[in-house]
């Protein structure tokens, strides 16, 4: 998770980096009740209280131990508790038992931000020959914080889908109507390419080094899939169709009783689904959002097509600015009509798998990405939860192919 | 769970058991933060929240809906959140899911149990011809609630156990220090008995109706096993001594990895255990708690005896007064030295059957007890956790064998 | 499972009855190629090649070995791969992986039958002090044997019906055609009994002591339930509603699915079942079979009724002679028109407890019934599969109640 | 799995090649008996009964039915036993459920291998003018029934290893005594390759088409990674170091209780294995054999190197001659001293995807290998387990990265 880049954020910048990142992410759960901080509805989610706290912890372990000598902890015992797999900072508490922790309550854990903002704030204030260091190690803990930011949002939605009184997080708002944007497919010829972040701003590991690749020439879609796409591939029994599966796939969407995205009914004549602003009909220009791979792997293959691999992503739309509503200024779902991308994480046909010459950094910073390249796929772009700063044409986020809480969606490409 | 009983409650006595028993069980949670209330940490268990809730359900449900016509409710949806088991009353929430149910929140819940309190109190309060009726239902209702007064304590002491931070419910206080009590057996001549209520009184539909049962000779012991007994057990390898075993038993105890009852650890050269007020070390006098019925039944066989039947049990203590720390005057754990029974419940060695004759009445009041009657036993007594009004001689507990959580001990016996 | 008779078995007798019993297991696997023998369906049952081997383990382990000091076993390793649970016997292979065991193969198998029976002839056949020692363990180890024949009769059959092929073990032939038999019941007048076996020949330890018991007046009826019976249930909705049926029955109904009896399915109209002669026509006068204890009560319910006790039960039947179509003569399924009892095994509503005063034998052979006395219900009168010698008004056989492989059925009987 | 080449088979060469794997097969089978062939002691796992009628039945289905109209069947219904996953080839037997099926009895199916063995002959040896479609049909068939060789054996002995009598299916022969060969890596300089299958010969579809790919210059090692590496590796905390370890790698270690490679044990001071010639000691020059992905990967961290990818396994080896002793030839064991490779199959870092412009073949057919693209990676090179017409420089083999069942080992590789 260290930057790859050549040079470092400066000292002030860091301060208001800082100030920003910690603000968003306590405007996120300013409309929630201390219970709604608890919930943990699976492994892979986490209770809102806990990302208020890990985050918290990833400033204190990494940063102001290391700098401050004289430091002294609200509590030592919450290393422990928030920890989340760093094995190089010592023991953790286990992951699925998140939920279980109710004290430290709410104002506790709000105390222990306030307590480690306090300690930042003296370090970073203070003029220090190591400032470009620790700025650089706060930089790291901000985009640390933004990727929680997204986590929390979903988690939650996750945890408030199990109340089958289905709250808002937000209330609702219309949504923009808009009319259906064909599917047009772009040509690129390939060859031999490179990709890879270059090391000019920052980065997580994984994004580098920047490296070579050879492309076939390839088309690609100028939109993501729509929910009006995905009802068609519903429609025309898209679900029940075996061939159209991976092996796995299809033992995972008959063990699961998969029969749309996640979150959606039928309801009235009518596609209905849970948003964070409570229960909505389906927009059907929206991007689909919530498909595992397995699904848009099988959409694919029925719309013959596939993905793109994360390469032909990256040339294809480096060069394209971010059109999607990202958190800061978030409706906190996918829109229709915001253009190339940046509503939905898009599914690639790319593992997760280290870049030619991938080593990472030593330490328990290091155990960022590389432990998880393995079992899992390469997603692009970015979605209605993602903190803008995370939007990267370089940035690969990376799932297990049967999880689908988070904003997921698809894009297709084919060969030429 | 209906009376059998021949004279009902008077409609004031009504009145002020059901404002004692709904102010008790508020004085329980009062010392919790609204996180705490949150937390489920088994399927056997639910949240202190979910308590609260269920137990107005329950007066809501089968007294005011059915006697106050225009009753309206806070939220008709509570019906489905918050009903138990009752296949007659509709149909339920997920059992496993209630630790996922954030709104209503605590404030919420605390209102719906205010109104239900205000349409009850004009119901028992206005001169009734159905008031004998009403009155009936209400003893019932605070019978119901006080079962769950227990079921709160036991719930979060295993919820709170789950949190590394072993947080107390109640500020540890010393435990009285006590000698050994000698074990000693009362011998009993048995013979054509009768057990189960007579009617006088409240009682629960499955301690009826009385009946002959035929006892032969038999001794039992005037305290319960000790923690002092147990670390005998212990140390002598019952938990590694198969032949001790009832087979279930054995692949409980190995699947498990039981080698202590449950909340217990080493540490220092001492047992300790949790509790709702803390770590403490393990007083040897106490009678021994969480024990399941396979640990229970291995341990009387390593002493050379033998669990009493459930008639044993009610025909030796019918006539002894409780002695034990209940509820309303309660420590939060069991104590040593308070006399013949009433700080643990006791295992017996008797399945949980219906008593010859026994008829559930009709309706959802009828699947109080009845249905579970496979795959339990029956346990006799009270514990520190329940309410004085539930400690009569004829009262059935029932649990799984495997089921520690409780406040569960055993007492010995031996045929003659 | 010793003995609590008062006369043991003349040795003559007991080189009779051996050759009779061994000669019997032949022959119910001599239909049978060796891959049949190798079929293990699930943990509960074991291959026949398996059944072959335990038994002759037996009379190695507990006779052989014992009384022949110069015995040599074919293999030493046998005493590992064939021992079922006696812990004190040594240790044992795992029980779910007795259907691994390629080698030693049928023919190995057989070789040692014949070798343990060599050495056990010479052993009876000598003129020796302790011959009706020996005498009695080997009238024990044909009881032992009997029951494995029962085992390994409802193992093929659950094994087989793993095969699309619905391979008959033998011949179909057709059953005798009844008419409709009413449901009469008997009126019993109870009062103080005496239950147990009475120590005149053999018995298992569990029949005993013979002890008193206090019954309630009953009424019992003279015929198991029936197919027709039991499609009036099915047909009435008996497995959709939940009011039927004791709480963990229920979800153990919608766990597995169930909607009929085991082995039974629709087709072109007609009910059919798969049987030891392969795919049958329901016949709707014989008794139903393979049906669970959940399912038993459920049934009982619907009725009106209750199970039996085994105590009444025993006091009903003591008097009746066998008319079932016990294993000798056996016709592998249950057979219409048979009169009281004898071609099903009854569920009772008795769990399995151990009588006043029971104490198991010393040693590995008092592991037999008492380590299994939690959770199993007792089952009583015998079945198509029974041997006649295991027949006794006493016999106490015990099962999960969620189990329906054995041939178990039900009668009903009412409170008066 | 069809072939990509541009010139087919002549159907005499198809006769013999047909005529040489059938008995291949069956020469495989000759020393077991029948209880042998019923082993199924994993879903993952075939009896070897199964393997010899499912590859019968590929040519029944795909061959016979579709070129000799008149055919008759010997049993309609093996299409449904003896089907594995071709789901446009009909309904399939569970495939957990193998193990289940006695009958046929392998009587029957030898008798169903002649069977079709007559009528594929009968095919073959007349002058027909779609003999070149029919002879193309019959080669795929032939690598096909390769594959489940390879599988029978490893099958077979993960089945065998469940007995604790660890039977050997050969005779123990001694191993060739070698010296420790040094580990040395080559040097190559990457750049932009070409790789997959060039269409002259047999190649399954997933080889090609074979495309251009960026390779930076990297180093490789010359042998396998040896028993005696390993050795190291486990003395020095190997499965003890998180660190080392995948995240996934690291919890399915845990899960398992992994401390060794599949089937080693330790005694007497000595590493032992159990193998196809019975239990032997580990010889220390032999590749190591039967690690997963997860303990590859977390050796080479180890080692302080990679595994190669499937690209720099193909540049470098591909003009190297097969020197590993394969199953025509086979010791049923990996050997030392067998130079470059062949002994055991080697772990890569590439996850199983397609290769640029990969299109599966329409029809059943077409279901061969695309539908398993996903969560699987891809091993390079044969083992003593496979035919030596399988051992090609392009062939892809895919397991998922739990599995060790198979004879798999790994290679290093490291970045310049």
């Amino acid at each position: 998770m260290n930057s790859t880049k050549a040079a470092a954020i400066a000292p002030d910048e860091a301060i208001a980096f800082f100030a920003d990142t910690r603000a968003q992410t306590e405007a996120l759960v300013a409309p929630l009740v201390p219970e709604d901080l608890m919930l943990q509805s699976m492994e892979d989610a986490s209770p809102a209280k806990w990302h208020l706290a890990h985050t918290t912890w990833f400033f204190e372990e990494f940063v102001v131990r290391k700098y401050l000598p004289d430091y002294r902890a609200i509590d030592d015992r919450f290393a422990f508790l928030f920890n989340s797999y760093y094995v190089q900072a010592g023991p953790r508490h286990a992951r699925d038992k998140r939920g279980m922790i109710s004290r430290p309550d709410n104002a506790a854990v709000m105390a222990y931000r306030a307590h480690v903002d306090e300690a930042l704030g003296s370090l970073l204030g203070g003029d220090r020959d190591d400032g470009d260091e620790i700025a650089e190690l706060v930089e790291l803990g901000c985009h640390h914080e933004m990727q929680h930011q997204e986590l929390l949002v979903t988690d939650l939605l996750h945890g408030l889908s199990h109340n089958p009184l289905l709250p808002a997080y937000r209330a609702p708002e219309p949504m923009p109507v808009t009319g259906e944007v064909p599917l047009e497919f772009t040509r690129r010829e390939g060859g031999l390419v490179e990709i890879g972040h270059d090391g000019n701003g920052f980065a997580y590991d994984c994004e580098g080094p920047r490296h070579k690749t050879w492309l076939e020439p390839f088309a690609i879609a100028q939109r993501p899939v729509t929910n009006r796409d995905w009802i068609r591939f519903m429609e025309d029994g898209g679900y029940e169709n075996q061939a159209l599966w991976l092996s796995d796939g299809w033992a995972c969407c008959q063990r699961e009783g998969w029969d749309t995205p996640l979150y959606w009914w039928h309801q009235d004549d009518a596609w209905w689904n849970y948003t964070l602003r409570g229960p909505q009909p389906i927009n059907p220009d929206a991007p689909v959002c919530h498909v595992s791979y397995y699904e848009a792997d099988a959409f694919a293959r029925w719309a013959g097509a596939r993905l793109p691999t994360e390469a032909e992503w990256e040339v294809s739309f480096r060069d394209q600015p971010i059109t999607g509503n990202f958190l800061e200024k978030s409706q906190f779902r996918p829109l229709p009509g915001n253009g190339p991308w940046g509503d939905v994480w898009e599914w690639t046909q790319s593992p997760f798998t280290p870049y030619p010459g991938f080593r990472p950094p030593e330490g328990a910073i290091g155990e960022y990405n590389g432990k998880f390249m393995v079992n899992q796929l390469v997603l692009r772009g970015g979605s209605c939860a993602t903190p803008a700063a995370q939007m990267r044409p370089t940035y690969r986020t990376f799932f297990y192919p049967h999880q689908r809480w988070q904003m997921m969606g698809l894009r297709l490409a084919r060969d030429l």
